[in-house]
């Protein structure tokens, strides 16, 4: 089907929050993001490819939308240019439904742990976040209180595609902690001000899924997060530095509970 | 002195690459930036101050620079708009002569790790990097093969100021591996692929200074560095994910070292 200026336009808008969230679609661009979404079977609502722009491995993967059903649309490398946001879509851009599942409906599983992030509003820090939470085995994600669109191009690029094999919700705090509470997961909260070294917080942990939550460097985390912690955690540095990145931060909590946890295991 | 046209052209030319290779000066701007210049004692050739702009905050600064005999010029805030990166300069811009040390005068010293950076372009990742170096005690920094340029007003701000609180030199790999080769610091070289986790890595060197080797995410670092490292190490991690992002895994090996070497001082 060709496509016409209507959904040309309603493509573009995509690349705006609003946009986004009028049609809940959400596009992403690019070989490697795209080649993501499908090693986690995650399918667009349609794909739409400039043949004169596509390398072999573009080639490939749009084979491999092809052969899994997806709806693919050719058009003309100008048109692709328009609805992009970067020059170099490598000739691949698709639509996708936004994949924030509803709160209410997460499930406890003993070996997802659970990433809370709090008005978290970077969103290279996010996707970044996000990216470090799939390697360390957080897979369940809670974007609170206005943080970074999980969703939003910038986003998605940072996390390199880490958001199509994740579980994210957008939801608030209090919701946050109530799921955490009713499935009986302790949260780890991070603080510079925390007063437990991390490795000593795990130790007081039996196996089983965990939560870590993470939050702006400019105002920290909630006193509502704070107050209902198992534990407010901390990472040792030198002082001369305020605080760590909040990216920076998160992942290495996760890596210490991911290690926690692996060592157990064996 | 009154601000000339001529003066003016030249700090907004620091905003490009060229502007600062020509000068030999780089713009930090905003009250949080410039705190950490005065905390750390770095004093920039002149500080520009639009007095309608300035908060208290910004004016118990100003009073610091100046105390510390620093050359204050008063603009108008048109003026400092127009020499100024970001719309909230908060009224205060400082220009201040390159940091960059020469890395044939870098003196060994026991207790200052070397972070190494080899082909890392992202600014952003760059100023993470800079700021968890600080945080861990990775004091000199060695900029190699292209990396972005440490004192680009973009890796500054990602560095909240760290780059007024490290020892930073650009140069080659090769100079990079013959200065740690002289001084006998052995190099950790960070690679998905390498095949000794960090803590055992660690567990097998004296305390004293350490290098950890970072390089681009989409190339690693060179065969040169990996072969003449005294380990390639790696980051425990689920296999769902390529790779962590660079700033990432260097702040991760960094915190390791400086956990490893404090808990052994004890």
């Amino acid at each position: 089907l060709p496509v016409t200026r209507t959904e040309l336009k309603k493509v573009k808008s995509l690349q705006t929050k609003k946009g986004r969230r009028t049609h809940g679609l959400f596009p992403a661009e690019g070989i490697r993001l795209l080649e993501e979404a499908c090693r986690f079977e995650v399918w667009p609502d349609r794909l739409y490819c400039a043949a004169s722009l596509l390398t072999d491995r573009g080639q490939r993967l749009t084979e491999r939308f092809q052969e899994a059903g997806v709806d693919i649309a050719e058009v003309s490398s100008a048109d692709l240019t328009r609805m992009a946001a970067t020059e170099s879509s490598q000739g691949l851009l698709a639509v996708f439904p936004v994949l924030s599942v509803d709160p209410s409906k997460l499930k406890p599983d003993p070996d997802r742990n659970i990433l809370v992030c709090e008005k978290l509003s970077d969103p290279g820090n996010v996707g970044t976040l996000l990216r470090s939470a799939l390697a360390f085995g957080f897979d369940t994600v809670l974007m609170c209180e206005h943080s970074a669109e999980p969703f939003s191009p910038k986003v998605v690029r940072a996390s390199m595609g880490a958001v199509f094999g994740l579980t994210i919700a957008v939801t608030s705090s209090e919701t946050a902690l109530a799921i955490l509470e009713q499935q009986g997961i302790p949260l780890l909260a991070a603080a510079p001000s925390g007063n437990v070294p991390i490795n000593q917080a795990l130790s007081g942990l039996k196996r089983g899924p965990v939560a870590v939550a993470v939050g702006s460097e400019a105002d920290g985390l909630s006193p509502r997060l704070l107050d209902r912690a198992f534990r407010v955690v901390t990472i040792r540095h030198r002082q001369i530095v305020e605080s760590l990145n909040s990216a920076v931060a998160g992942a290495i909590l996760m890596k210490e509970c991911y290690d926690s946890f692996s060592r157990r295991k064996k």
